[in-house]
């Protein structure tokens, strides 16, 4: 408790954003977010309630994903969303990384940066054996960004079926 | 017992190709065709010692996937691997597809077909939003298929990095 309170007197003198695990407090924050991007995407269509339940589940059930934020005290500025899954090209574990949003009043100060060093330390820590995205065809920005990162374009394209 | 032995005098008089969900049992010849499908692919490398324990991760924890092959009582002659994972725009469970291969012995006669539709039906059956899969850019054969299916085409890149 005196740990807390500490921390708390701490970080109200010098409340930096940092990276942290994200737990079911932050679901309405991450939601907003997450519903503004995918008002951005060509690809998906922004559904506050179906986004709220997806972030619900994957917090509720840590041995499928994890959600990571870039926060203050108050507020969320960034979020990734790692997923579980298994590769039979890799024999193990690998990630799956998608909904990297960044608010454009925390862009270009190298808290993307952070975000991804973040998602390479765990996978590394937790012998993830590859990570996977996919991004906007269209965002060089973001396509940039990830090479500047070690990430690879592959010669996959993929395919999607809605079940109704 | 006697309805195994029964099923089994049934299919040596009629032992034609059907789906069926994959078992540890079938570890030794799903190994063997994906090192094949491997091989052919210019995004992977074969290993089967990683195809293997892939396979069995997947068989192992039935939580986190399925494999479903075409197959007499010998031989296994195709197979699509099913991996589950929460998405955040369906807000929900969904599908990602992934190693569909049919031997060349079994090809142009339906069975892809066959096989594609036992997944539709366990994606509605399970409540799975959606099915996603990666293709490879090359195979216009496999697109078309997949195209005639109802999958279409979506507007995000794949880029992976592989963690050392």
């Amino acid at each position: 408790m005196s740990s807390t309170l500490q921390q708390s007197t701490l970080s109200s003198s010098n409340d930096l954003p940092r990276v942290q695990t994200a737990t079911i407090e932050d679901l309405d924050q991450i939601t907003d977010l997450l519903t503004a991007l995918f008002e951005q995407q060509g690809d998906f269509t922004s559904d506050p309630q179906r986004q709220r339940e997806g972030v619900s589940m994957i917090l509720e059930q840590p041995a499928r994903g994890r959600i990571f934020v870039l926060r203050n005290d108050d507020q969320i500025f960034g979020m990734v969303n790692l997923l579980f899954t298994i590769s039979t090209a890799m024999g193990g574990m690998v990630l799956i990384l998608e909904d990297f949003i960044m608010h454009p009043s925390h862009r270009g100060q190298g808290y993307g940066t952070l975000l991804l060093d973040h998602v390479s330390n765990f996978a590394k820590q937790k012998n993830f054996a590859r990570i996977t995205l996919l991004t906007d065809k269209i965002s060089e920005d973001s396509q940039r960004f990830f090479q500047k990162h070690g990430f690879a374009h592959s010669s996959m394209i993929p395919m999607r079926l809605n079940i109704d």
